[in-house]
């Protein structure tokens, strides 16, 4: 039987899983920790070891790997959560090892591959996939192909200029997409109107995370209803660049602040409305959520192991 | 012997050239004004008809045109320069008189096509191209597929946001790129600046054009200097948000404002060495003038019709 292991490496958790014969259900999958005894390379290569299939050949291994990365190479160049690689040719590594054709992608790219051969995007050859989390990850499909540039590091619309000169962003530049949408900068807006002497339900907190911050839009904080609308706001004008350089027919947003639904949707679509240049841009636009929550990575490394090699 | 005929409809001129057996020279080529006698399409008509080649058959019509259209349907939605034409079916109707395939497409994303194939662009796969001109045009390849997107409206990065709540833009909106960089945004800088007592060689002009003010700025003028620098910063900041988003390997500049050279082009470089968020976006990267001037359009259609069909 033919088989794809997938593996899916977060700054939590590393997760092996085999598929066979093109199916969407994995017929084994084994999880370890990222951090623990052993390098993290050598982690990965027992979970490996240990969903190998018994009997049967392993076509290809293909690895979501949390960083900017050259797909041709194998190469990963840095990974925010495992700063031990740098430039570091995991592909190579794991293709000698094993003797099996090896291909590594950005998580996100993935998952946007993930999303649309088995989640929300099925049957939209034009897709733009976003992950809303504690930073901002994104995928693009145009005309059935993943854009991945020249060396692996497209599609990267968290880092787009939304404002020169603007907030400073994780990434160490200013004014980006992800320094008014992501987790943590919904955060900082929200600490900072408090720290003006804005009332919140929040205020009281020693600390507060963006789930929290969730949970209080919920139940009706204003500051935090404020924020998170602030942030849709901000995506809105980010997709209406979007839309203007790739006329997808879907946006798919994951991620733990896109759990806000509505709260964050309507501004998008407010803002798209009033914002793109002609409403063909928008027609049956789908703003949706993404499906395949944690398995997003996997399923996307199955679907590129499904593609033709390039 | 084997012959695509190329047209490509500009504001003032419609054009169409034979060419035969994949040689990117033209065997015969007409052209006429695009206003006169008749309607716009039956000029075209006729001019294809003036350049039918006596023996041998057709393959291909391609028809370069300039406005946002559905190259699957073969529907122009508009073009600013020609009223008359509204969500008009060209290309079902010239494909009916001649009875030969015919394909049509936006004039920058041909050009792009054209600079890939012939020009600037020979042998890169990720490839953005820009027409710096009265307006902004622009057209993607990325990893040797044009970016055209559902219904054929996308790579317009001209109109991609950077700033909220920014300047008026042509296509009605406010803060895109061309409100900031296109030859009528320069000139509009300039002639606020100037009626804020700036000083200048154009202050005395009746009026002026972005092509009088370039050739003040070749003459030293300081306010036309800063005009065409600040256009350059601002396309770098465009740039920014290009190179995360395809990470291409050549950024190709055509149009009159590109014929500025090192005083636009160094600004967009600065920009980009200060803004891009790993200098891996900018290894390499080409920042060049495009080669095909006005035959741009012509040998883009030439190149969509040597593609295998979609």
């Amino acid at each position: 039987m033919a088989t794809i292991l997938a593996v899916d490496v977060g700054g939590t958790q590393i997760r092996v899983a085999a598929y066979q014969n093109g199916s969407a259900e994995p017929t084994n999958i084994n999880k370890v920790a990222t951090r623990g005894e052993g390098s993290v390379s050598d982690r990965i290569l027992a979970t490996i070891r240990k969903t190998w299939p018994i009997a049967g050949n392993v076509d290809k291994i293909v690895i979501a790997l949390p960083g900017p990365l050259d797909p041709a190479q194998g190469i990963i160049f840095s990974a925010p959560n495992l700063p031990e690689w740098k430039n570091y040719a995991i592909g190579p590594e794991i293709e000698q090892v094993f003797g099996v054709r090896t291909l590594i992608g950005n998580d996100a790219n993935l998952a946007a591959l993930g999303e649309w051969k088995y989640g929300s995007g099925i049957g939209h050859n034009d897709l733009a996939y976003f992950t809303v989390s504690t930073g901002i990850g994104s995928g693009i499909i145009s005309g059935g192909n993943l854009i991945v540039g020249r060396y692996g590091l497209a599609g990267e619309i968290g880092h787009i200029l939304l404002e020169p000169n603007g907030p400073p962003c994780s990434c160490g530049q200013r004014g980006h997409v992800e320094s008014f949408c992501s987790g943590l900068s919904i955060v900082k807006f929200a600490k900072q109107q408090i720290s003006h002497g804005r009332k919140s339900s929040l205020a009281n907190l020693a600390d507060f995370s963006a789930k929290d911050l969730s949970q209080a839009a919920q139940q009706g904080d204003a500051l935090s209803r404020e924020a998170v609308e602030r942030a849709g706001r901000y995506l809105g004008y980010a997709m209406v660049s979007v839309v203007h350089t790739f006329n997808p027919s879907i946006l798919i947003f994951g991620g733990g602040v896109s759990q806000n639904g509505d709260l964050l949707f309507d501004p998008i679509r407010e803002t798209l409305q009033d914002q793109v240049m002609d409403p063909t841009y928008i027609k049956d636009l789908i703003i949706t959520s993404a499906s395949l929550g944690d398995n997003a990575g996997l399923m996307g490394a199955h679907a590129l192991g499904l593609l033709p090699d390039q």
